[in-house]
């Protein structure tokens, strides 16, 4: 890991780029991190619209963590920002953008062709970016994963025992295969739903919460659309985290 | 209204029961109530199995109200308690009863003669006890209405415009008329429901959430089956009242 800068936002927060082999990424510590005990950390997910375009609402989050506590991180997704592209995915967002333009359902093969590649090679590149932030002195366990890609959550709450609880925002496509694995997660699970999210499969996300092994699982579904998740939804996920990292 | 009994709690609350007319009722208010403006009131609504026997949850929840600076309140339903019997209501308690032992299901018939009759004559006795309630010096506005039969909550969303926000228990059967009714509900809610409360009917529960004509609408859904609410779940609902009632 190196990192390749470091400013000191305005609300006392450290925010360190860093670069892990050619992977870019983001640490957030609290201000007062330094003096004090290791914070826990939460992994903060998004959708592969690449770093950059998802800084401020990634730094949003950041600063929300650290208010209570958390120290956050979060590294570029395969194939997005400044990392190579990757053409059979790029495809697959093709596929499935003229599948929805022309109203044809979203094919099972298009969701595995778009989602499976993602999951299988990100995974273990969060894996990868836990072992060197955990090693760092201003970081301590346990961790928590919050948001982004629903599938990368799941399979990471399951491969993962590091990961002791996980945000998720059901608000995107889940191959048949990370259904499954769903059904064997069990850590305490905190799940947002945006109600009246127009492009998303309200009864595909029910029947994955459903599914979900956790015996404590919430569900929160608000209206808003796709993006407007409210302020104290934000604030019910803190406090989730707040109850299982601390 | 008259008050028959006064005790002030461990916690400083202070527990009025009273008589509305034939209609028992408590009233619990913050301990400094008195010297302060006067709190908003939240309206404790409850299944009809007697105020005797639902005291201790009803208590409970009244100093987590008072502790938010609320003052709380409910009434006796008709035919529960000491309130003479209703045998119309407990014949269709007795239907319900067979039909869910046999495993019949139980029709619109059944859930109609048990729930529409307890609204239509609750729901007024409901908004008489808020003229007398208000009209008390440590009582202000606004009203929110909490938890109980979600038909009587329902009604009074609809037609009590004094009621801001309401916090619903989706846990019983709701008559297709008071589904209706939920179409044209407007205040903020939110919505509790036991995703595996294995009496309760999860997708009609679903269907009345989508129904529910509100902007501003919340589904909170958790384990731990029917009466097995978390207390997480109680600090989220008291957060939306604040966010509403003050």
């Amino acid at each position: 890991m190196q990192f390749t800068s470091e400013q000191r936002l305005d609300d006392g927060v450290l925010e360190r780029a860093f670069t892990l082999g050619e992977i870019p990424g983001i640490l957030w510590t609290p201000g007062f991190a330094s003096e004090t005990a290791p914070a826990p950390l939460i992994l903060l997910g998004h959708p592969p619209l690449g770093l950059g375009k998802m800084y401020p609402r990634l730094v949003a989050r950041a600063r929300h963590c650290a208010a209570q506590g958390f120290a956050a991180a979060t590294i570029e997704l395969p194939g997005s920002g400044d990392r190579p592209r990757w053409p059979a995915v790029e495809q697959a967002r093709a596929d499935l953008r003229r599948a929805v333009q022309v109203g044809e359902p979203v094919s099972d093969a298009i969701v595995d062709a778009l989602i499976l590649p993602l999951v299988d090679t990100a995974v273990p590149e969060w894996q990868a970016a836990l072992d060197t932030l955990l090693a760092l002195p201003w970081i301590g366990g346990p961790v928590g994963y919050s948001g982004g890609v629903i599938s990368i959550g799941i399979r990471l709450a399951l491969v993962e025992p590091r990961i002791t609880a996980a945000g998720l925002f059901a608000g995107s496509f889940v191959p048949r295969a990370i259904f499954e694995e769903a059904r064997q997660v069990t850590i305490p699970l905190h799940v947002l739903l945006q109600w009246d999210d127009a492009g998303n499969d309200r009864q595909a996300a029910l029947d994955l919460f459903d599914a979900f092994g956790s015996t404590e699982k919430t569900l929160e579904a608000n209206m808003g659309g796709h993006t407007g998740v409210p302020q104290f939804a934000g604030d019910a996920a803190a406090r989730f985290f707040t109850r299982h990292l601390k």
